[in-house]
């Protein structure tokens, strides 16, 4: 086989078959095949596109790249979350806890934030001692005692994904529904999963920007994900402005304390309930999704969520006292508001402009080996559809460094939107795939 | 500016600047720019194209790559002759003579043979002592003394060509109406010419397969040679069988001479004549194209041509007696005859296929790398539209390597059709683009 026909059969818009993609990926992962031809191939295939037996072949090769993980040994049934990423996206440290509470195991690799959005490994580590780079013996040994297990991808996971993205990230070729799908599903089918829940994001904070796009990429994810023996079901929420009140690492983790006592921002928890229903029925411990969100709600108001998430921070060697003491995360003095500029309604509040005020302020990275800065962000106090008056504050910047908040006020700035009428926020659950 | 940016830019569709294009192009050419993003950057052409206006600035920051030589100090119109590469396509050797004996300068830089397709550098390395690398200021003393030189690119001539060639051969990003325009047009216009008859070949051995293919082609050379100030013109040839009657370096050299002697097939002679007239009058020695044929055909005639050929490669250290003893050029000794299978008609014999048959006995080359012997070859002895008889000769090999027949033997088979009617041949002159 040779890569200059690979790319060129993909050039010309013919389908790739398993042994060629198989080849193109061990040649990514050895390093046998050079770089420049790979780039190559990956542009053809984000111009030409994948069919769905192509992304399955490209999914099960980078799966095949490392290790899949057997879970076989640890009781119950393995149900993970994954969100494709918005800004103030920090369910899994709700839905995590809450799931495993009711008895079903929930191994959850995640990922770093980039760019405009978080990641929730950014916000585990901004618990103090917090470890999240856990060996598979830990991860097991995790499960055992808590039902589950916060961790970063293990070196053994999906090798192939990681070159493949460094390569994508500098040649244009990130954006591609069978090539982002890959990516993901690869790393969550190597977890050794037996079901999985996908967060699909839409909307201008969201990696996919239309309702079409997303919905192209959950059917995507979905499908792989049944043809890799991993029931998979995805929801796909509104991205549109920041999901609950707190865009930053330490920030976002008090707000699901918050939910986990019974408080916190409404949008938060409906899309909590929505996710770790799903987790439950998927796990075989409730035989239906109203049956479920009944037991999750238990869960949170009985506290056994809240307990459970102590628990977890405390086995991965984080400081279990910061669940009841906020004082104990960092934070940052400096306080600027941003206020409304006029009266009206807030008609907008654009959720990738947020994020990207809250990266300008420390909060995320706009490469993949910047540090972060746990203790800053941003505080949503007004939501889209509020009335406001002029000089009302609206987004509250939380920071350290005084020579980063200019820009930071101008994005946020920017991504508020005032007008004469509340206008219509769309519904924040927009669509299923199951 | 960011490579990255640019890279997307084009995989969406987009414009590129001219300052953008150079910005590529000098990264290419000074390695600045990883070749893995140069590629992604190609395969985004490949597949998005490039307008008129980038291909002329792709053209112009290639031509900028090197140095534009300066023959302002030579008197006379500078006028060459490119083909776009066939089988048996051996013009140039007749051209530059009876062009250059017509008081036209014609500084005829070729290339080599790549693929089924000869090469005009290999042709005239056939002849014992010919040398083809040639300094800026040999090739001007050749000019001064015999109004013609051919010589192989000089390392001042667009050197991002040769980087990105090579890049583009590997990573499947050749096929490109603006990336070949430019790579071709790149070298022209950096020879420093006035004018440019370029002969695009359309058919089974040609480069471009299609009429409509080899239009855009010739459309696309000819509006970049009148943006850089050269005056273009180009006809579109049939390359469906070969042209003439040789194929392989020496014998094609022959064939050269026997029309210079005012023998040779006939269909040589008029793509020579059409050529050759062509350059008289964009070089302002012939009011017109029939007055410029006339005179083409009598410094035929006359022998001046042949004459000038003589003192070309006396110039160029080859052996001059070549002209009048072809004992001199290399040959090979074994001969395999392939004859008609059945009685019938030459419907086709297909150039490609013949070509391929030629590289096997060792005539070509597949690398760019790879030896060529110049006395190997395939002698046409029945040409389309011709009545054959079953066990008539159709194709003669001239082989030195028996290993080396089977394969050409196969190729060779395969290019011959017979069918029951004479069939249609298109006319040797498909269009023409001025």
């Amino acid at each position: 086989m040779r890569a200059v026909d690979l790319i060129r059969k993909k050039r010309d818009g013919a389908v790739l078959d398993p042994a060629e993609i198989a080849f193109f990926v061990n040649g990514v992962t050895t390093g046998a095949l050079p770089e420049y031809q790979a780039s190559a191939l990956l542009m053809a295939i984000v111009l030409r596109g994948m069919n769905a037996a192509e992304t399955v072949s490209l999914t099960d090769a980078m799966v095949r790249s490392g290790a899949r993980v057997d879970l076989s040994d640890i009781p119950g049934v393995k149900v993970d979350k994954h969100s494709t990423g918005g800004v103030g996206d920090k369910t899994s440290l709700i839905v995590a806890p809450v799931v495993a509470a009711c008895g079903v195991v929930v191994p959850m690799m995640s990922g770093r934030g980039l760019g405009h959005t978080g990641g929730t490994l950014d916000k585990l580590e901004a618990i103090p001692g917090f470890k999240v780079d856990l060996t598979l013996d830990q991860l097991k040994d995790r499960l055992r005692a808590n039902g589950c297990a916060m961790l970063g991808q293990t070196p053994q996971i999906a090798p192939a994904d990681k070159k493949l993205y460094a390569l994508r990230d500098v040649t244009g070729t990130v954006e591609s529904v069978p090539l982002i799908s890959a990516s993901i599903m690869s790393k969550k089918v190597a977890e050794g999963i037996d079901a999985l829940v996908l967060d699909v994001k839409t909307g201008c904070g969201a990696f996919m920007k239309s309702e079409p796009e997303s919905r192209r990429l959950a059917e995507s994810l979905v499908s792989i994900g049944l043809a890799a023996g991993v029931r998979t079901e995805a929801v796909i929420t509104a991205m549109d402005a920041p999901l609950g009140r707190a865009v930053g690492n330490a920030l976002e983790v008090i707000e699901c304390l918050e939910v986990l006592k019974g408080r916190g921002p409404e949008d938060v928890i409906r899309v909590s309930i929505e996710l770790a229903a799903r987790m439950l029925v998927l796990g075989g411990v409730a035989p239906n999704r109203s049956e479920a969100a009944r037991r999750v709600q238990h869960v949170i108001d009985s506290g056994e969520g809240l307990d459970r998430l102590r628990r977890i921070v405390e086995g991965q060697g984080g400081d279990p006292h910061v669940v009841d003491d906020y004082g104990r995360l960092p934070s940052a003095e400096g306080r600027h508001m941003v206020r409304a500029s006029r009266s009206g309604y807030l008609t907008r509040l654009d959720a990738e402009l947020v994020g990207r005020a809250s990266v300008a302020l420390g909060a995320g990275r706009d490469r993949i080996d910047d540090d972060v800065d746990p203790g800053v962000g941003v505080v949503v106090h007004a939501k889209p559809g509020v009335a406001v008056t002029k000089t009302e504050p609206v987004l509250e910047l939380h920071y350290r460094d005084p020579s980063r908040l200019e820009r930071a006020i101008a994005l946020a700035a920017q991504a508020v939107e005032i007008g004469e009428t509340a206008g219509d926020q769309r519904p924040l659950l927009v669509g299923e795939m199951a």
